[in-house]
C-alpha cells in the first residue's frame, strides 16, 4: 500500500531538562528519539526508527540536532512536520524536513559537529536552565590557552567516559575557544567526531583551570597521558548544545 | 528576644513558569511571594510578610523584582541570602539585600518600573519558555507607530483587566519601544505604573496590527476610548519580564 519509500532529513531542536537524553531506551524513560519515533509512527502508521546525528545525553540541549528516517508515506514534509510537532510536547520542535538521497544517514554522512557550552559565573533563577555555573569569576585567558591545545588529530581518551560502543578514541577538533556573549562565558568546540561526554569533561577540566583549582600541566598531562585525574567530573548538563551539524 | 528591627531591600530574579503569580495566596497555589515568605519565616522563626514592587502575574517572569520586609534577626545578610538562596527553589533567586531606611516600602517608594516583553516569530523548543510568540513576520514599524503613541500620561483602562484594587487608571508612561535583540523583538516600556496585565494587552494590540489583523486605528481607538475591543486577549506570559524596579 505504501508509496516509493522516501529518505527525509530532519533538523530538530529541543531543551533537553526532561528527557534521559537523545538515545530510545526500553522501559519508562522519556527520550527525544523515543518521542519523535512515536509521534511519527502515530502520523503514518508505520514503524519508523529514526537517525541522530549525535546522541546527546540526559540533560544535553540541541539547536541544530540532526535525523533521517525512510517513510513509504506520501504526506507533503510541511504537513509532516506540522502534524509531527502538534504530537511532540513545547520541548521538542521539528524545524525542517527535506527529502534527502537514498543513501543519507544522518550519522555517516555528517562530516562535523559543532556543540557549544554556556557558562555562568552565578546561578541564576532565569539563564540556569540552560548553561552551567563556575560559581566565581574564572580566568578565561587560562581557559583559552588549554583550548587552544585542542585542535588536531588526537586521542581524547582522557575526556570521556567508557562506552562499549565507541571503536577508537581519535578526533581531529577543528575550532575550540572561549568568547564572551552577553552574561556568558561561551565555548564552541567543532570536531569530525565526539566522544561520550567528551565536550562536558573538556569544559570541566577548563573551569577548574580558570578557577585555580587545576594546574594547566595537570590538564595537558590528561590530554597526553590520555589517563582522566579521577576527581574531575562532567561539567553540568544543562550548560551543553549540539549546535549544528555539518554535511559535505 | 528579637534585637533591634531592620528594614531589608532585597531583589529577585524568577522564572515565573511553575508559579501562580508573585502574589500569596490562600490554598494549595505556588506564588513566588509564598516560597520566599516561608524560607525567611523559617530562617528567622519569625513569621514575615514580604512586599513586592511589583505582583506579577501568573507565568510571568522576573530580572529585577524589588522587595521589602522587616525582621528582628541580627542575622548578616550575606547569610540570609544564601540561607534563603538553599531553601527556596532553583527557579527563585534572591540577587541582593541590604539595610533599607525605616520608611523604605518596596512598593510606594518605587517611582518607575520596567519591563520588557520578548517575541518570537516562531515557536522554539528552546526560547518558548521566555518568549511569546507572532507566529510570522510582523511590521515592526507599525508596532513602534503605536508604541510611540503611548509615553504621557493618559488613562490606561482598556488595557488592563478588572482589579477591584485598583483606584485609578491613570498611568504616566516615559519609554515604549520595539528594537531587535538577537532572535527576539523586544519591547520596552517604561511607568510610574502598571494596571493590572496592561503590558500585555499593550503587547498583543501591538501584535495584532504588526500581523495586519487589527487596524491601527482600532488601537488608537481603545487607547481613546477606555474600552478594549473583546476579542483582544493579553500576550502570552511567558514572554514577559519584570526587569527594573526605581527608586529616587
Amino acid at each position: 500500500m505504501a508509496g516509493t519509500m522516501r529518505t527525509i532529513k530532519m533538523e530538530i531542536e529541543y531543551d533537553g531538562t526532561g528527557f534521559s537524553g537523545w538515545q530510545r531506551q526500553s522501559g519508562a524513560l522519556t527520550t527525544v528519539q523515543g518521542a519523535i519515533e512515536a509521534a511519527l509512527g502515530r502520523i503514518t502508521q508505520e514503524k519508523i526508527g529514526i537517525i541522530g546525528a549525535g546522541r546527546t545525553d540526559k540533560g544535553v540541549h540541541a539547536r541544530g540536532q540532526v535525523a533521517s528516517f525512510t517513510t513509504g508515506s506520501p504526506m507533503p514534509l510541511g504537513r509532516l512536520i506540522h502534524s509531527c510537532n502538534s504530537l511532540l510536547p513545547d520541548t521538542i520542535r521539528i524545524t525542517a524536513m527535506r527529502q534527502a538521497p537514498e543513501s543519507f544517514h544522518a550519522r555517516f554522512s555528517a562530516t562535523s559537529r559543532g556543540y557549544r557550552y554556556f557558562l555562568l559565573e552565578r546561578p541564576s533563577a532565569i539563564d540556569s536552565r540552560f548553561a552551567g555555573c563556575s560559581y566565581g569569576k574564572p580566568d578565561v585567558a587560562a581557559m583559552n590557552r588549554l583550548a587552544a591545545m585542542l585542535p588536531g588529530t588526537r586521542d581524547f581518551a582522557a575526556f570521556s567516559k567508557e562506552d562499549s560502543d565507541q571503536q577508537s578514541t581519535i578526533c581531529t577538533v577543528t575550532e575550540a575557544r572561549w568568547c564572551r556573549s552577553g552574561r556568558y562565558h561561551v565555548f564552541r568546540i567543532k570536531a569530525n567526531r565526539f566522544l561520550r561526554s567528551m565536550v562536558r569533561f573538556l569544559v570541566a577540566g577548563m573551569i577548574e583551570a580558570g578557577m585555580g583549582r587545576l594546574e594547566e600541566e595537570e590538564f595537558v598531562g590528561m590530554l597526553e597521558s590520555c589517563r582522566r585525574l579521577p576527581n574531575l567530573k562532567p561539567a553540568d548538563a544543562a550548560g551543553l548544545f549540539l549546535w549544528k551539524v555539518g554535511y559535505d
